[in-house]
């Protein structure tokens, strides 16, 4: 039996420390291609490149990988990589961080890892975006390596349902160990923004967007309270952004008189 | 009584044609400021500016209008005019558009036309995108003025439900007349991408990305379906990205064992 191809990305650029583990957990798996940004690309949302060039190179980074990098986001590294790179194989996996940095409860709305595995998901691949839940500049991933290896196996193995992607979270290093898996909703929770205003050496003003998080979710069943917990957090994510509930809500609610219909 | 405050931002950039029919719109049912983005940002998805300055410059472009244009993204926008430039005051209505170009279907995904709105409802105000399905250089979006003002007149009077906000897509004007508006479901569609390459001046390759859009979907209660027909359609998007059906599905399906729980 051939082995699986797992295709490996990320927002944070090839030459990150969460890509490493990501591809040293996946060379245990399967053969491994990886096509990732050249920079980073945090972020960047659902972004694609279609008014600018959008370059690609080979880079031999990884041993025994083959391993491109391109100027393009997440979104387009998983386009360039079906159209371009694999061509007529196709991926059993699509995996994408592992993230330096949380992408929990609305944090995957902007984040470019979790794009990238929206974008295999909606090719029809199984597809995982990995992130660890420590913004500190000296995070350590070496605690998830095992995790990464386990969640990856039990998705070659089960699949995942069509039209959904994996949104993973991992405590950090400095917690105490990490106590299992929590299958889980999106938090309501959001980013409580402030904007930080700077000059230029020309007098001209400039912005920092910044700010802190907050939770308001009371509930047991969500990825910040796994995070909070010790657990490693999965939310099965969909790119139907339809809000099923609120459509006889608005026909029942307009006045369709006045919409001349 | 106070007339309504109303936001308006996209992503075609603040000197596209697509804005001004919109903000003619605003100027009939309130008080109107502009923050947009100073250049075209389509595909932007829900990207957001976090490694590199913002600028917000003041624009006298819309008469007896507040406007800023920014050289953020049309997420960026609303948190400037959150944070910034509306500061205590709270928009009754986010409204952004009107593309130029549709956001049917899986396009929601990659618009900076619904970020701006999505970006809305996350802070609680009403919020709108607005699309014309029209990709031609000469589109015309003088037939969409009147079906924009009903809609966002019936969204300040009755409101939208909590954490949703409205994609609305209008059908082009060389259609025959609008029949009338549909509350739909997001298409099961997606673009088949390829891409083109090309070479410098240098030698080198590079990319463009290109490709054609495909339906899957036979049903007619769906976006794409209201748009080929001559109606306006409407689908109401939520930002709790969580496929819930799954949850136990996964639970169900994966060996808890294997993973050391």
């Amino acid at each position: 039996m051939s082995k699986p191809l797992i295709l490996v990305s990320n927002d944070d650029g090839i030459t990150s420390k969460g890509i490493r583990v990501l591809v040293s957990a996946m060379k245990k798996l399967g053969d491994v291609v990886v096509v990732a940004p050249d920079s980073p690309q945090s972020g960047m949302g659902h972004a694609i490149t279609i008014g600018q060039t959008l370059r690609l190179y080979e880079e031999d980074i990884f041993e025994g990988v083959l391993a491109y990098k391109s100027s393009g986001t997440p979104a387009d590294c998983v386009k360039l990589a079906k159209h371009y790179v694999l061509k007529d194989r196709k991926p059993d996996l699509v995996v994408s961080g592992i993230n330096h940095g949380s992408n929990t409860s609305i944090s995957v709305l902007y984040s470019g890892t979790m794009s990238a595995a929206i974008e295999g998901a909606l090719e029809g691949y199984p597809s995982i975006g990995f992130s660890l839940c420590d913004f500190s500049s000296k995070a350590e991933f070496s605690h998830v390596e095992e995790w990464v290896e386990k969640i990856a196996r039990q998705v070659l193995e089960n699949g995942i349902p069509k039209g959904i992607a994996l949104n993973v979270n991992f405590p950090p290093k400095r917690n105490e160990d990490i106590r299992g898996i929590k299958i889980c909703r999106q938090a309501d929770a959001k980013w409580q923004e402030e904007f930080v205003e700077r000059y230029d050496p020309m007098g001209r003003k400039y912005f920092w967007l910044a700010g802190n998080f907050v939770n308001f979710d009371k509930g047991e069943d969500n990825d910040e309270w796994a995070i909070a917990n010790n657990y490693v957090s999965i939310v099965p994510c969909q790119y139907d952004l339809t809000a099923h509930h609120a459509i006889s809500h608005i026909n029942k609610e307009w006045d369709w008189n006045k919409l001349g219909d």
